[in-house]
């Protein structure tokens, strides 16, 4: 069978790593199985490890790297000492053309600061903004940035708005996505000056996909649009308010199903039902925000999650190369022609 | 009886007004019977309402108004042209001191722009902030800045953390409320500078009350702090994110209870539970905004609600007058002696 691509895996990245990372590989595999997998770190921890793995066999590099990056390391730190840890030799794969694609579940700075450093931004984007997807009302909704700027002027949320809608019809399959810009009201006049400027670019230009206008955060989770664009301080608090009040609620309901006998039976009869609610809200499933805008598709696991978690970021980096991501962000970023207007804010559109 | 205070309604502001508002009062006056109420508005519509409020009986006013501002008009439109209008006359009645306190179900925008010109800031205090609380996993929590500042420095949120601690004590009956800045990380170096900057200051100053650090969104509806402060973009999209991801929960679980035979029993037995749990998160038990910062109580109903929701709002404002809300600011403000801090930098609206 011809591969459809390397992925590289930092296998030293995460609570459970090695482990998750080999048995979420071998998962990914079954849903994946045209694609060949870069196993970085500890040889003496992974090779048993993958002989474990059926689905691997035959499929599988192992690259041993001597040591990795903690979780408490600073970003800076890891950007001078980190240069033989597994994280980055698993990003250097991406750069030298061994694999298209890496995912860690290691620290998500150093990640970030590393990935930036090896594999830099394409032509029309100036920084790498951090995307991934939820359930909302309508199906599933991406949003970005999630951190990676805290402060962003217009150009950025333009770009992260073509990153974003490119990300959507990549990973969720959406062919004609719409974008919304995260706002404190949906009036014209509402919110920063820079986020007005977005949306009068983003309606006035060239811009390829369906521009909305303004979404609220009561819109986002009604599944108002596709694509939901903010500056990655807003985002992130979205995002953790939004996982709270899931966990909060679970909480309450947990709580109302033990107040009474009556309300135990209900839940002996309604378990089934219950347990496809909990599966359709697990994090698990919505594992794998992606760092958007490198020359090169990069995927960061939750730290904390099991193999099955694993594989679903997996899965977020085999849908990005299949779906040829890296191409359609080149092809949209050349007919805007951004760098022109970016380097000479004066030129009109 | 002694009357505890006079509280001023906008009897035209709301969907539903002005039976929403005098039905409303009539719920509060139950809990509040020591209150009297002056209701502003249209005396020939209010009037033959206020017959049918039996515990409004021998303890209510109305003073005649000639119009009320619309839900689309603009703030500046109402500010210049408004001066006739019920909302206008009930927020002067606490400025003429012959009400305590306000509250409206109108137009926001207009609500916070007349009463910033009638009323003003006390000495300390540089604008004022919308706050609420919602429930979370350890009981209730109160948030603010939820929209009136879209930029906030580290004075402005200094400032909020007393507002919202002293709500804390007035409304949610905390006697030492914890506070938090909300934040996209809980590391000292994470965020923009003027949240680190407000940090410092809550840490190292003569803030009275306990200062926990930063919150992330997981902790706000974990009930990590009582007292939740961020500027008012990052604020309101906090709150309609929460707000939005509750109603998104509460429909997941109304699909689940459809989807099987065995589910729909399920949900007849744990009926009562499930309205319990219902009620535990109802909107209308959490209405009532608070405009702290004025010199006055002034309280925003959401346009939307009920008579139940009115006496909720109602119920907040009335908290605020019984705990003396406005001495406790005052004497806040005098013994932080911020004025001195914040009169030196001209802080553009």
């Amino acid at each position: 069978m011809a591969s459809k691509g390397v992925i590289a895996l930092d296998a030293m990245g995460g609570d459970h790593a090695p482990a998750s990372v080999v048995h979420g590989a071998n998962a990914a595999a079954e849903r994946f199985p045209e694609f060949r997998w870069l196993l970085v770190g500890d040889e003496s921890l992974i090779t048993p490890l993958v002989k474990d793995a059926p689905l691997l066999a035959g499929k599988v590099e192992i690259q041993h790297a001597s040591n990795c990056i903690a979780d408490t390391e600073r970003p800076s730190v890891a950007l001078r000492s980190g240069r033989s840890s597994s994280m980055w030799q698993a990003i250097q794969a991406v750069h030298d053309g061994r694999a298209q694609a890496v995912v860690s579940g290691g620290n998500t700075g150093a990640l970030m600061a590393i990935s930036r450093h090896i594999l830099r931004c394409p032509p029309g984007i100036d920084r790498p903004a951090i995307v991934s997807f939820f359930p909302t009302a309508r199906g599933e909704t991406a949003m970005l940035d999630l951190g990676a700027n805290i402060d962003c002027q217009a150009d950025h949320l333009v770009q992260f708005a073509v990153l974003g809608a490119v990300f959507a019809r990549s990973v969720l399959g959406l062919p004609n996505p719409t974008v919304g810009l995260l706002n404190v009201g949906v009036e014209d006049m509402k919110g920063r000056d820079e986020i007005r400027a977005a949306a009068q670019r983003l309606r006035e230009g060239s811009f390829p996909f369906a521009f909305h206008g303004f979404v609220e955060g009561t819109e986002v989770t009604a599944g108002a649009v596709d694509v939901v664009v903010s500056d990655g301080f807003s985002g992130n608090i979205a995002l953790k308010m939004a996982e709270g009040t899931a966990v909060l609620y679970t909480h309450f309901l947990r709580e109302a199903f033990k107040a009474s006998w009556t309300a135990r039976i209900g839940y002996l009869f309604a378990r089934r039902t219950l347990a496809q609610l909990r599966n359709r809200v697990d994090p698990r499933r919505y594992n794998g925000a992606v760092f958007a805008g490198l020359n090169g598709v990069v995927v960061k696991s939750h730290g904390s999650t099991d193999a099955y978690g694993f594989a679903n970021a997996i899965g977020v980096a085999a849908d990005m190369v299949q779906q040829g991501f890296m191409d359609e962000i080149r092809k949209e970023c050349e007919r805007l022609n951004w760098k022109s207007d970016t380097a000479q804010p004066a030129v009109s559109a």
